[in-house]
């Protein structure tokens, strides 16, 4: 059997946005072997409700166990939002990691008037908000949903004026409460964070998810003596449900690198 | 056993856009009962593959079979182009009607130099221009994806600025060719109808498929004795895969009227 330490990390998304956090692992952690589960056939999550999230969720946690991973990355805001509690119950052999405390944690080290921008769901669940005040109990925190921030992500129109007025639409909101820090609450925005930067202006600090929880599970593997201590860099797979020309090409825009032999299509 | 004329009509789509198709039915076929089923759960299907479309395709059907529907209605353009042959062949007993040949037929009538707007895969399975050149041989056919257009529409975003710079941007190429018609092959984008007149200006003629669809549905029940001949209104039930507040909310913009009562949520 192999060693705890040598196996992969697994990484899970309702699509492709997980990428952004897989490219903080590789940096952070380049040893890792990391297995990368895309649920493409089923993106996208944040618009559909609680109960469904729930459910693809553990399936998709299912097929990483099955893949032996020594950790499992909830690399989606909203299936952090929505869907953690449920699979930390469900699965409790395995640690599992989310997104929205360990961004919650950073954004409380930096201000104190905290945006969080994300899905419909994402914002409605209040997730970060519950979080952020149990962290800094006097921390205010402004929610605003993005929907339209994935779906231009995804097509690549990250530079266009079309961006730009959506996101003065949405972030105007945030700019008059004078917020002094911004969650990224979506692992797909941080691809057009110059955007965003550029909207809110200097003096807001810009935090992402995918970030803090690097930060965390690097913490976790050390203290748990099981970062890979293999010398090569660490391998990646990456599974979809659904596979197109226009997916790979969307995933090496997240990844910054090409990944066409390393991708697979499964059914769940 | 229920006489075969009083039996409903089944629609389906990958979420709400098929809505509009319906909306046209109640026009021409007030006596109709109908059954709706929206794929909300996997929805948008125009990004995926033509297998997992065949594959959500025959799911739905077998869901409208169940509900001894008189016939099925294919009101997807992306469903229609790509799982029509396939669910004619699986389905032999049940008249099975999709958008693109009515819609071709009605473009030909009306052009010589046809553009068509729609989903990655729509355009990108050439079925409008197989079908417009089969029924027009020296017809010119120009496709154009329209990615955005759905989410858009989805969020209701059908009139600002952003829609506008992105409707320019999709419909220059077709503009230059100096189209005489267009078609609408997608059954979300007759919502947006004005915008795209706009951009096109005079002298293109529009077509909407759900129009066209709905004329080939009277003929065929006239002719084979299957208009439903009860005196009032008929009845409408939706059933959708997934349901949110937000869902509810863009079915009533799509049908123009409150559905709330009649909507229920199923597992395929």
């Amino acid at each position: 059997m192999l060693e705890a330490r040598k196996r992969p990390i697994g990484v899970f998304d309702s699509g492709l946005g997980g990428l952004t956090v897989v490219k903080e692992l590789t940096r952070v952690l380049p040893h890792e072997d990391i297995i990368y589960f895309g649920d493409t056939a089923r993106v996208p999550y944040g618009t559909r409700s609680a109960e469904i999230i729930r459910s693809f969720s553990e399936e998709n946690t299912r097929f990483l166990l099955q893949k032996r991973v020594k950790a499992v990355v909830i690399a989606c805001n909203t299936s952090s939002a929505v869907a953690a509690v449920h699979l930390k119950n469900k699965f409790k052999n395995i640690p599992i990691f989310e997104v929205i405390e360990p961004a919650s944690i950073e954004a409380t080290e930096k201000g104190k008037k905290i945006g969080v921008i994300g899905t419909y769901t994402t914002i409605g669940s209040l997730a970060y908000n519950k979080s952020i005040k149990k962290h800094l109990k006097n921390a205010e925190v402004f929610g605003s949903p993005c929907p339209l921030f994935v779906p231009f992500i995804e097509e690549g129109e990250t530079k266009g004026k079309s961006l730009k007025i959506m996101a003065e639409k949405y972030l105007k909101g945030l700019k008059k409460q004078k917020i002094d820090t911004l969650i990224l609450g979506c692992t797909h925005y941080p691809i057009i964070k110059d955007v965003i930067e550029a909207v809110m202006g200097k003096g807001v600090t810009l935090i992402n998810p995918g970030k803090s929880v690097t930060g965390e599970i690097y913490k976790f593997l050390k203290e748990n003596d099981l970062l890979n201590n293999q010398k090569r860099n660490g391998d990646i797979k990456f599974f979809v449900t659904d596979l197109t020309e226009r997916f790979t090409k969307v995933a090496e825009m997240f990844l910054g690198k090409g990944i066409r032999k390393q991708l697979e299509k499964v059914e769940l």
